[in-house]
């Protein structure tokens, strides 16, 4: 294999000079981290899984006419993805009350909310990507007006699909978050969908037992991180009944001493 | 005099019950607060300057056709205003990058914003007034989408004006704090500016100098506080040439006994 040029390294993924122009390879790590990168750890096997859920929610996604920057999976940690210049926006939607707005708004954690809410966090790791309004976006170019009613619209559709997609399988989807960018075609750009919907960045609950299936099992310390994540990949019809991808690839990368 | 009932004692004012049904009387004290009540202390006559500066500011604006609580003063501490039913948002107006956008954001103060920013904050003192974007309000129910139109129209109105007013005092209008209000009328209502507007809810700083002429020197222990509020006073024509009212006013009181 010939030797790749890395874009950049982040938290959780690693992005690889595509094989054509205008692409990427997005590789999928065992890290995780939490609070901005306070703490940090390792969840094994967790990209692998990562990857394989993407890969399914953005396929997904394509389906009902939502762009993402999804091409294709290559192998078990890696994914072709479209090139995009990232707007530096986390864009969080909200159903039910967990994480930071049950200390900043006083809510108690589960509670539904009224509606809907889709909050905007500017990304920048320095400053503990602070929330901001749409006329911080504004004030500073992060986005125009015309993109930021394209990601409120789509950011709307995708909670719409996934509330859906997650019902079916017993699951509350309780919030997400999502990363958009624009993709250039000639002169003319749009904003599609980017990075990765996993259980990383949703807080996702079993509809009956209330069990957090996400990355706040590691944030929490609740322990049992990497069966959490495969349980969400298994209830999506990612693992055959029974079978344990992870560990599995685990022994086999083990047996093959990589 | 016969005895007021009180309504409401808060960090800098008190409401008493007012001569007619529908109206209050807004007392305002020397007590100072900054950072969520955590800082206290007192400012001899920013009391009586505020009640005058707030009845000279919110006459004018009632001038231009925005809607304002303000009666009349009643004398120097006291003035009568109409009773509303507080939107419990603090909306901030902001030129030039001041207090929390600096740290939150990786602004340096003084920086002039590439365009003016409104943000609003809940107003709890519990969660510390955490700052929130429309999409909270609406959730909540804090305000109709339809008074967050008026709100956000007349904060533009607002900071343009008082732009200008102190553009020519040589003062440059940092930022403010406003607050609204329902005021029914029969089964109706409409929002109108309520609260006050002084150095304690702006930043004010001189053009020429650049020292700070509002609340950030108790905030900051710089001293000169009083000072600073009698020479906005003063350029706003308040305070005769030459004459110190807070100071003869206390010399007054002291006399008196009281
Ligand atoms: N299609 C894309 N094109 C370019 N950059 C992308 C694309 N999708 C995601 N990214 C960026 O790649 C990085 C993914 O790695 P990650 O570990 O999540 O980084 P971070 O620590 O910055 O969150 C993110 O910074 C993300 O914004
Ligand atoms: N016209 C009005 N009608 C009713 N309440 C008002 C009116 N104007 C201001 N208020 C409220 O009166 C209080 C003024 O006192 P203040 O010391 O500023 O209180 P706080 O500590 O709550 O800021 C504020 O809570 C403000 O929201
Ligand atoms: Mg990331
Ligand atoms: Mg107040």
């Amino acid at each position: 294999m010939t030797r790749r040029r890395q874009i950049y390294e982040g938290k959780a993924k690693i992005l690889y000079e595509g094989p054509e122009p205008g692409t990427l390879i997005q590789y999928f790590k065992d890290d995780a981290t939490a609070f901005n990168a306070q703490k940090k750890g390792t969840i094994n096997g967790k990209g692998v899984l990562n990857n394989r859920i993407s890969e399914h929610i953005f396929t997904l996604l394509g389906t009902i006419g939502v762009p993402t920057h999804f091409i294709r999976r290559l192998n078990m940690r890696e994914q072709l993805i479209r090139q995009v210049e990232i707007i530096p926006i986390e864009v969080v939607v909200r159903n039910v009350a967990a994480g930071s707005i049950v200390k900043r708004l006083g809510i108690e954690e589960g509670t539904q909310l009224p509606r809907t809410i889709i909050e905007y966090y500017y990304k920048d790791d320095a400053l503990g990507d602070p929330m901001v309004a749409d006329e911080h976006i504004a004030c500073f170019g992060w986005a125009s007006q015309e993109e930021m009613h394209d990601i409120a619209d789509m950011a709307i559709r995708v909670n719409d699909f996934m509330c859906g997609l997650f019902a079916g399988i017993g699951i509350r989807l309780v919030d997400f978050k999502l990363e958009f960018g624009r993709f250039f075609d000639n002169d003319y750009s749009r904003v599609i969908l980017a990075d990765e919907i996993s259980p990383d960045g949703c807080r996702l609950w079993d509809m009956t037992t209330g069990e957090k299936l996400d990355k706040d099992r590691f944030r929490q310390d609740l322990g049992g991180e990497v069966e959490a994540y495969q349980e969400i990949a298994r209830r999506l019809g990612l693992l055959p009944e029974g079978e344990n991808m992870v560990l599995d690839l685990d022994k086999h990368r083990k047996s093959k001493g990589k």
